[in-house]
Order: C-alpha cells, then structure tokens, then sequence
C-alpha cells in the first residue's frame, strides 16, 4: 500500500501548505484551465438532498473589485491583487420550498429521479424542513449557507493539492455586498443571497506564522 | 504540466467516486491509519477566525448506534453497517463570545498570537459577531455550523481520493439525537450542539443512479 501512502502524504501537505492568504503575487495569474479544475470541484460537491443551492460569482472587472473594497473589510489585501475572486451565493429560502421551481427542477431534470423516488425524497425533504428548519426562512438561508461551505472547503483544497494559494473571507457587510450586487443585476432579490467570499491566486510570500491547530485528541472522541 | 494533469484528473475522479453510500459492507473495516488521515484532514481544515468549532464523535460502540437508529431516519442502513460512524458536533454560542475561555484559548494557546495582533483580531470578530451575527445566539451556533460542513466536506473527499467511502447525514431529530448524546456524557449542554453525521466505510455495492450535477455555466458567472 505504499501508492495509498504516498497519496495521504501528499495530500496531508496540502493541507499544511493551505492558510488564508492576505496578499497575492500580482503578475501571477492562474491559468484557465486550473481555474476551471477548481469551480469543477466546487460543482461536484456533495449537498443536502442534492439542491447544489450555489452559485459562483468570479469578479474579474477591476471596478467591480474596487466598488466592493470598501465594504470587505476583510478583502483589503484580496480584492486588488486576486487572480480569481469569487463571491459563493446561497440559494434563498424561497427557491428551496418543496414545490418551488428550483426544487422540481433539481429532482427531475437535473437528478432524474423516478417519479416514485422523487415523492420520496421531496416527502422525506419536506419533514426535514418542518421539524429541524422549523419551517423558518431564515432557518433555512442559514441551511443553504452550510451547503456553500462544503463546496467553499473543497475548491479551497483542491486548489493547494496543485500549489494555489487562496483566502476564505465572511468579513464582509453582507447588506451592502447584497446591495451592490443587485444594483450590477448579479442577485435578483429572493433568488440567491451572499454566503461568502473567496479569493485564488499565488502567495507573494511565506505567512509569518507556520499553521497550528487542537491536536487530534482534543477534538475527537471515541465510543 | 503533465504531473499538475494527472493530479487534476485524479482528484476529479476522486468526486466522481464518491457518492452518498446508504448502505456499506458490514466485512470491510476501514485501517486505524486510513481513518487517522481523514480525521486528520478535519484537524487540518480552515475555520473562521480559526477558531476550530468542531468535535469529531467517532461512534463504534454498537449499542450506542441502535440508540440513535430510531431517531436517525436518514441513517438506517448507514449506522448498522458503516466501518466508522461520526457525529459532527458545533461550539455553541456561549464558547464563541469574544472574551470566552475557548477564544481566548485558541488565539493565545493555539494560534500563538503576539498580543497586539490578538487583540486586532478579536476586536474585528467582536465587531463580526455584533453586525453580521446580529449578537444572536442562534445566528452564532448556525455560523459555528457552516465551519463544521469545511471539515465534513474535506473528510469526504479525502476519504474519497483513497478509496473510501462515505454518507453525510442531516436527516435526524436533532434534539433527540443532542439529548441520547447528552445521557451519554457527550454533549454537555452549552458546550456542544449537534452539527452532522457523516459514515465512513466500504459500498456494498455501486449506486443505482451516476451522478448528477446542474452544468458549470448553469453555476458560474464571471464579471
């Protein structure tokens, strides 16, 4: 098993190799085809009862960056040296009702479930929404959020397994991101909402600080 | 490139692998070393502030599974039958306060962080947690949540680019599951929440159906 080794070795030192980078090179672009490898990785994540509830919005237009600046706290450094920005949308609420559209949509055209499955499974969803989303909206914007960060995790990952640095972002003022992108026709009010930002490109230099974590035995219990 | 290639087409094939497993083979066991690198890609993975909001609940105990059966719908096939059975569990709001034990222990005791750069740090979550958490409990444990999907997402994939499979589980009542885990001496309330499960282990057989996903420019949208 030494294949099987050398995979979780250098799988691991991806993770070590990933932190949250502040400041990118500049001149160093990603190539289209990495980038692509990347939103790839994003699509094909995993969500609860297969809604996919994201969108990826890669922000490119120079103005555009500039305009979000002063509302991203946390993108100071991001925003203007980013190869790829992106901001992830969530699926609002009102597109994640049993019946809604979107919803029959994702189980018969895109999931092609057998009617009998889809009854199902939309019956088995529509509980769930009920008893642990307590049929609350923002409850459920909140749900669609964590699915975003499955993909979020990933992208991320997958960038550092081919050497791209990338920096996870929430301090943001959601409200005037929202804003700003309604105002560019990116979100249609009710459609989608803003769950984060997350910027790609190549590290200008080493962090300070080497990575640190709880150790294993911190977080995790047998039984 | 040819090697950043291969890797990129390993780790898609990787996402394709990889599916919601409902029911896994009762005679393959995952090895202690295989199941230390995906816990390890939990410990590893990003969080905000980091913060590590997780605690990873390794279930092996067979009777302890069929106490949560009758009330894991979503897992029947799932904890009968997986090599490894995880609850994910999320800090609760009251370990997440700015001046909490727990932030202050992992911005001094773990993350090292020179005085002046701690302080800069909680001062922007105080303001994070006050405008964008709304200073509401609820909105806090849900934030704590979202972190906790990064490292299930992660755990996935990792388990998948060796092989492994695996079933991420929202499909439970969670007060039922909180309060089993809390007469267990688990979960001490205040502490922990419960997030998810997720099962690892080998497929019986392979799914019914391939997978499926909404198309990249269905997902993406570049500005």
């Amino acid at each position: 098993m030494i294949g099987t080794e050398s995979k979780k070795q250098e799988i691991l030192k991806a993770y070590q190799f990933r932190h949250a980078c502040k400041v990118f090179d500049n001149n160093k672009k990603i190539s289209d085809e990495d980038f692509h490898f990347i939103l790839e990785t994003g699509r094909l994540s995993p969500s609860s009862f297969g809604f996919e509830p994201w969108k990826f919005v890669v922000i490119q237009d120079a103005a555009l960056r500039e305009k979000l600046k002063p509302v991203s706290l946390g993108a100071q450094g991001q925003l203007p040296t980013a190869s790829h920005f992106v901001v992830i949308l969530a699926k609002r609420e009102e597109n994640l009702k049993h019946d809604s559209d979107y919803v029959i949509k994702m189980v018969k055209d895109i999931h092609h479930m057998p009617e009998e499955v889809m009854q199902h499974h939309l019956g088995f969803y529509k509980n769930f929404a009920k008893t642990e989303l307590e049929d609350n909206d923002r409850l459920m914007f909140e749900w669609s959020i964590r699915q975003t960060y499955i993909a979020l995790g990933n992208m991320m990952t997958a960038a550092a397994q081919i050497g791209i640095d990338s920096c996870p972002i929430e301090g943001f003022d959601k409200k005037q991101v929202t804003s700003i992108l309604q105002n560019e026709g990116i979100i249609n009010a009710n459609d989608f909402g803003v769950s984060c930002m997350v910027a790609f490109g190549y590290r200008e230099k080493d962090p300070k600080r080497s990575q640190t974590r709880q150790n294993l035995d911190e977080i995790v219990e047998w039984r």
